[in-house]
């Protein structure tokens, strides 16, 4: 079956869209959020966990499961989907992000990035080619196509630069993209400069992706100017295709992303977070460790449903945190991503019932944030 | 409801009997494994795991969860039952094996033990009368008397006085003892002198205790000796309670227990194997970070019916090892914990149906030991 995306209703009051992804996998009902399962493994939680929990999607990291199990592998096992034993759809990422980000990088030029593996220095090479290659031997249901990160602030002229790369690397990843069964989305790149990133932009539709999505975003700059930045390029978008901001974010961030017309969101706070004893509620965040909490009989959330506040206090909660027990980082884990998940099905309701601008005033409201 | 221990079935050929203890938490079958959670959680799986696996009881340490998070905030839940959210039996220990093997001792005397935290220094006092009032706040099931208990090899003389110590602070705790809906048991030291253990067990069985546990065995002395003392002893420890050999053991020396009467076991070695990728399987053991199951698709035991084996290869279970995910700890205990709750499971089929000997030659047989 081949990827589609079916737009369900947007809002007369906001750019908020409801809509529905088709994947090899299943459906995914937009807007929607996507744990991320760097190494095939969303940390410390497992396969019916993330389903008890109502995820419809996950991320898979190209760059960390290409350098360990390693593609070969992972295609063994005809696909990540029967390696990791998760039957809802997958995500993976070109690896560039990650090529910046964690591996020392020998060399980029305009045929793609050498670098040396974090884990054990050895080099490889990622052509916009190679990327698609290893997400095909994935058997991921939305690839994603090779891209040049930005750090911001960044000068115009390397963000022309890395956008010129990005739309050359994006026409030869779609160029050897075979796979019926996986979609395959661009990068739209450009910093915070509007008019690069819509120059990226018209390139890849012109290409035509399965979705579109926005990187290097919340990667330092002040939250005005992502948003400045989202609210004039998202109405230059394809409307029946899927909008993906990559790595945000937080509760606040996506509310807002939201209400400009992004559709699909990933990011690790919630399960990098829980291991620090950060946990969301729908009154703000707190932290688990504190002394407040070492008699607190409550739920992290009284009005959470998740299996770790209908079963745990917070002192119970505190005290695994504190005699640093395993078992922490999994009740923190399942609740934080439950946290996410249900925004995500608030957040659709709201929009179905075209009342998404007052639910985000009730949202901060409950935060005391008006 | 108080405590009850009913003997079902002893073996024809064997010493191994088969039972059943009534707590206030329920129906425990007999031979049990009682998997460890040290300070509150049997580390990295949570009560419904627990639950899922057919555990019917679980040991808590007195020792650490009066130092974190304190017996005074574990009485405010109404016990360690509520605090933990396990509806199942607990036994705790006296705290004796961890203040002698964990903190460091300042003073021992007729009265108690005076000893200092491991995690903070600071100093603390436990007495017998101490030990069990602790435990009658923490609300266990099962309590166990404080003990002194001995390394090996031990002096005659020192072993002699730490029977005598034993023996004294057993019936102070029995004295201080009010709880009725808590069993306590008493624990038969003596190291390798049967002799000792003899005089230890009578003085014990002369105050009356709901069972009778065994210490400081398993603690470095040779295998036979451990059996020796065992075959010894037991035909001498009354026939209608229960018999608890604490700290034990392997899956061999389990079954060799069982076959010389024991009934109740408790060991760290399936959940602390487990973080170590050291797995149980009916032919014997394996490391699951060993090269050669990179590419292996199977179960870690074919003959497992766990959630781990039901669901995942060798292949992931290494990868999440090698690449330190939380999950690998997960499931290798899910797993690790099942085969000695499943083993206990076979044993108790054994005795019912007077097929022990037969069924333990099966046992080696499968792992190539005949």
């Amino acid at each position: 079956m081949s990827f589609r995306f079916e737009l369900i209703k947007t809002n007369s009051s906001s750019k908020a869209r409801r809509g529905r992804m088709f994947t090899a996998h299943g459906i995914v009902e937009t807007p929607v959020f996507m744990p991320v399962g760097t190494q095939g493994s969303v940390k410390s939680v497992d396969p019916t966990d993330l389903q008890t929990m109502g995820c419809e999607i996950i991320l898979g990291n190209t760059y960390h499961l290409y350098l360990r199990p390693g593609t070969d592998v992972i295609e063994q096992f005809r696909g990540l989907h029967r390696f990791i034993s998760w039957n809802g759809s997958i995500l993976t990422d070109s690896g560039g992000f990650q090529v910046f980000s964690l591996a020392k990088i020998r060399q980029i030029n305009n045929d793609g990035v050498l670098f040396q593996s974090h884990i054990d220095g050895s080099k490889h090479l990622f052509t916009p080619e190679k990327a698609v290659e290893i997400q095909e031997k994935l058997g991921s249901d939305i690839a994603m196509s090779l891209d040049e990160c930005t750090p911001y602030p960044v000068e115009r002229a390397y963000a022309e630069q890395s956008v010129k790369r990005t739309i050359e690397w994006a026409k030869r990843g779609k160029m050897r993209h075979e796979r019926r069964d996986q979609a395959l989305f661009g990068i739209v790149q450009g910093s915070v400069f509007v008019d690069l990133r819509l120059r990226c932009l018209d390139a890849l539709m012109e290409m035509g992706f399965d979705g579109y999505a926005i990187g290097s975003l919340s990667v330092g700059e002040p939250k005005e100017v992502m948003f400045e930045v989202l609210e004039q390029i998202l109405p230059h978008f394809p409307e029946n295709s899927p909008r993906y901001i990559m790595g945000v974010g937080t509760p606040e961030d996506i509310v807002e992303a939201v209400s400009l017309g992004v559709d699909m969101f990933d990011c690790v706070l919630p399960t990098r977070n829980a291991r620090n004893g950060t946990l969301f509620t729908s009154f703000g965040k707190i932290n688990i460790k504190k002394n407040e909490f070492v008699r607190d009989e409550n739920p992290i959330d009284p009005l959470c449903s998740c299996y770790t506040c209908r079963n745990f206090s917070r002192a119970y909660l505190r005290h695994l945190y504190v005699s640093r027990e395993l078992l922490s980082y999994r009740l923190n884990t399942i609740h934080n991503l439950h946290y996410y998940l249900e925004l995500f099905r608030q957040i659709r309701k709201a929009i179905e019932q075209d009342c998404y601008e007052d639910w985000k005033r009730n949202f901060y409201k409950r935060r005391g944030e008006t």
